[in-house]
């Protein structure tokens, strides 16, 4: 075990849980990870929709970025509400659970692991992108890479939520701290040279087309993909209870600065495109290099600068699909506490983890990769539908807890979030008709075959739950000694052994033996046996003679004629248990298994699948010496 | 059941297996198919050494045919003498075992098992050989073609022994006589010709090379080949016991038979390719065309009667090969009698068959035939050597066996027995030697592998049967009820049903719970229905209480700290059996067991492993209505 406890940790007690209680400023990492990272990907995604447009595409990424940044700016007041009323925590599962019924619960619950499962997947092929971008010579193994990347995530994961709580702090700031000089530097150089700085390092040139005519359909489109910048804003309403006191005010205030500096984030990376002529380059071919890349190689050069920006950029997606990591596990287990889903997600694994949640993770976001080949481009469309899904059911979960509690204000605060439900719902719709084709279908059939599988798990859970529920105490009369049946081939030590057990826990013993007609030798031998090994010292001791039955078997089977003789037992003893003694011999090694014949297991299965209540197995193993 | 009746036909009683008794006119296809077959790969083996020398290299058959022609005759008379000392059936594995001990008996035994398996696989290549070339553009598929009459002989095996003897009769006389046919035009042409014949329709020219200098080594290696030829005329030897009366005189009177005609079509075969020019082809080549068909087309032109002979040869080959099939699974029946192979070889399947025989020698069969894809020359270097190896040993046997038996004229037999035994044991030496680097080391190597592995499962069997053998009557005294452990984790029907059931079996019921910190809900409801749904009945009613513990398990684990407080409370009953009560739900769809924890099924694992001799375990199914 020495090995496992290097590579994942020791097994830690249950007492060794702590209560986090972070202050805003370790809060900002530690929650707004997820969201302020989407801004390495978001308007990446926006202006891929852009290429075919060329140079004059890139004018489309302001107006675009200006309605993200509205519907963000009403995200925010409705989360603020949402950190308000549930300060234990108010994921979406939770708010629209409590609401809007179990359906709505169900339906958030699909759309979030769906969710997590794409944050895992998109942080890890978004940071690998930005690798590439810096390292182009990497390109052909991207998916290698991507795996690698998942691998590592998911060793560091299985130590623990303890020690990986710090490593979040330092490439966050770097990330932030390095974007932040890039935007100012670059918004400093667009000013002083009147709105047309010279790049350091030119980005490739972008054609600039005649026929720019421009459709709806596809502003939508790029408003949809853009979207993908907003996910992860739930994630301070989630943990509100690790807030050290005051609470509320903690929270609010993490998300408050974390929008805020999403906001300067979008804003500053739509503008500098807009000015520096930035366009995203084709995804998945070679000379493909990220738009963040090109922007702080075209502000600052590609010396220092450039490598420690895209280095932090690569760390912190990376540790942006490591919140899948903490929230999926914890998603599922809520939902299996109710009953939704396998109680093995509720087992938390040496390490105090819910491993199976974590299994399931990385096995489902592995597979995304592969299938999408680890290109971020292909994953968006299946993105954002599950977020935006989870902030309207939150949303209008959020009016109906006003109305249910009424009082001063509460109209106000079923204004704000109802104008929350209904912008994030309008752009599910649209995300939904956008990209249905691209991919989004997937989503959108994923959501229901999940919702009706959880459905039968909990039908499942119940009907068992209600067939074995004991309203009354332990009933004392008419308990009887079994019925024992011992199947027996030959006298021997294991067959004298299961007798004497026999005997030891009931009187009423019936030993059966079946005559195949191959096995010739010791036929008459058997019934002197009988007389001599086991009834006369019965006799002897004015002890309780078992039955003896031999079957006739003309066709050779074994198993077949003793199930027979068994289920006639338990019809004639109609109110008795049947106990059925298997016994076994246990061999030194697994191969010494294959030279015996497997009756004894196969007896067992056999018992389960055809018996019923009344019949209970006995296993008396005979080890070998 | 509908469907495997349909295909191997319905189940058969062990009442229904009649003794078969054949004369001498059907023992010669039963028991000389495999040898007369022998013809059709034989000389193409020899012939095929030759390919090297040209036209010159024909001359040499003659002399090497009349060599193997000699020591077929000396075997003749060595088989006629077993034949008359084992009237019911001298197989090698019996004849060496008896007379040179156990371990002879299993270097018969290897020697026999390859042997077979290569008749089976010779047999089946050899026939598509056939059939190749008739039709040519079957050559690539020559390996598909394999397998799949393969599968066709598992087929019509597996319908079991009734079904097939017939089958032999007509294509055995088929192929006798059109092959004699060609014979005899053959030569009479040959003779009216002054010794040259014009062929019907030519063979391919070979080409006459002038440095024809043959060594006596490749001379060996041609007479090694050819000696495949001589496989299977131990048949009769075996199978003496199946005759009518007078049984061994019948059986002598095949023997005869088949020797006669296997001589005639040897020594007609080689003196026809010398008249004829007909040398080997390249196997495995496009172009290529078997011996036999060369021949027919030479003496009888490409008619029907050509397609005739050509189809006679597949179907007996292929029949060749079926009796593997039926000799296989008797020998590792035999085998596995003695001890020597897993027990599972004894048992007959629905249809009356060793079925486990038939699955090992298709499986081996088909490994070989995948290996050496198809080909037979590629096969023969492997084949020889087990057959004569088991000669050797049968007659070496023989002769200790007419030594010990003394009396008249023993010294003569055993002369026979003793210039059988040196002429093949000097093959055996030949073979090995000649075709050691071709293939022979193959089986050079597995057999001594085959004898440790038999010799393990020889010991295994020993070891268990001297363990569990019980000399003594059952003891009757010292019989106490069980200690009885209950594993709960809350009050239900399931927890009272085993309760219950623990009552009825013994007074000594010790219930355990696990309290992982995990499960937080319940914990001081546990105390309290103990009390109530328990205790306190069992106290009204003047019962034993059972123990109650309950074991903290900081790190979560449930299944350690039970076997752990099994294992101390078998420690502490040092004399008793601890009955280990453990409850399980069986679930109606499979896919229901995915949602409960497999603790059941891993502590009875866990028990059979770690646990000991005096622990049992009991299964107390709870079926889901």
């Amino acid at each position: 075990m020495r090995i496992t406890d290097l590579l994942f940790g020791r097994p830690l007690p249950t007492s060794e849980e702590r209560a986090e209680h972070i202050g805003p400023a370790a809060g900002i990492p530690i929650f707004g990870l997820d969201a302020l990272s989407s801004a390495a990907y978001g308007p990446e995604a926006a202006l891929t929709l852009l290429i075919p447009l060329g140079l004059g595409g890139i004018h489309y990424i302001v107006p675009v970025t200006a309605a993200i940044l509205i519907l963000l700016t009403i995200l925010y007041f409705s989360y603020s509400q949402t950190i308000e009323a549930y300060p234990h925590g108010g994921g979406s599962f939770t708010v629209a659970g409590e609401n809007l019924g179990d359906h709505a619960g169900l339906l958030a619950a699909s759309a979030l692991m769906i969710d997590y499962v794409l944050t895992a997947a998109v942080g890890i092929s978004a940071g690998v992108g930005a690798l590439i971008s810096a390292v182009p010579s990497l390109q052909p193994h991207t998916l290698g890479i991507c795996l690698g990347v998942l691998a590592l995530l998911t060793l560091v994961n299985m130590r623990g939520v303890r020690d990986t709580g710090v490593v979040f702090l330092v490439p966050t700031y770097f990330f932030l701290g390095t974007l932040l000089v890039v935007i100012g530097v670059g918004v400093f150089h667009a000013l002083t040279s009147g709105g047309h700085p010279t790049p350091v390092v030119a980005p490739p040139r972008l054609p600039s087309l005649t026929t720019t005519v421009v459709s709806w359909w596809l502003l939508l489109k790029v408003f949809s993909s853009g979207c993908t910048a907003m996910t992860g804003v739930e994630a301070v309403s989630n943990g509100v209870m690790a807030f050290r006191d005051p609470t509320r005010k903690n929270a609010r205030r993490s998300l408050t600065v974390i929008i805020l500096l999403l906001v300067i984030l979008l804003g500053g990376i739509a503008a500098l495109c807009r000015i520096y002529a930035i366009g995203a380059t084709n995804p998945g071919s070679t000379g493909y290099q990220s738009v963040l890349s090109q922007l702080t190689a075209a502000v600052m050069g590609k010396g220092w600068f450039y490598y420690l920006t895209i280095g932090s950029i690569l760390v912190v997606l990376a540790l942006s699909a490591n919140t899948a990591f903490a929230d999926f596990p914890r998603l599922t287990r809520a939902i299996a506490l109710k009953g939704y889903l396998p109680h093995v997600f509720t087992f938390r694994g040496r390490r105090l983890l819910y491993s199976w949640g974590i299994y399931v993770l990385v096995a489902l976001t592995g597979a995304l990769l592969i299938l999408f080949g680890g290109i971020t481009d292909r994953l968006i469309p299946l993105y954002a539908i599950g977020a935006f899904l989870a902030f309207t059911l939150s949303q209008a979960g959020m009016v109906l807890h006003w109305k249910r509690r009424g009082g001063h204000g509460a109209t106000a605060r079923m204004l704000v979030n109802g104008l929350g439900a209904v912008a994030t719902g309008i752009t599910t719709v649209v995300v939904l008709a956008t990209k249905f084709v691209a991919g989004a279908w997937v989503t959108a059939l994923l959501i229901p075959c999940m919702i009706l599988l959880m459905a039968a798990v909990h039908r499942h859970y119940r009907r068992v739950s209600r067939e074995t529920a004991c309203p009354d105490p332990l009933q004392v009369t008419n308990i009887h000694p079994p019925v024992v049946v011992i199947p027996m081939d030959r006298w021997s030590r294991i067959s004298a052994k299961a007798i004497r057990f026999a005997m030891s826990i009931s009187p009423d013993l019936h030993v059966v033996h079946i005559d195949s007609p191959d096995v010739d030798h010791g036929r008459d031998e058997l019934a002197l046996m009988w007389q001599e090994k086991i009834v006369e010292p019965l006799r002897a001791a004015g002890m309780p003679e078992p039955t003896f039955t031999r079957i006739q078997s003309p066709y050779r089977l074994i198993l077949m004629p003793l199930l027979e003789f068994i289920l006639a037992e338990e019809k004639q003893h109609g109110d008795r248990h049947i106990a059925v003694l298997v016994p076994e011999l246990v061999v030194r090694h697994w191969w010494e298994a294959l030279l015996h014949n497997q009756r004894s297991s196969l007896l067992k299965l056999l018992l389960l699948v055809r018996g019923n209540q009344r019949i209970v197995v006995i296993n008396i193993p005979w080890y070998q010496t």
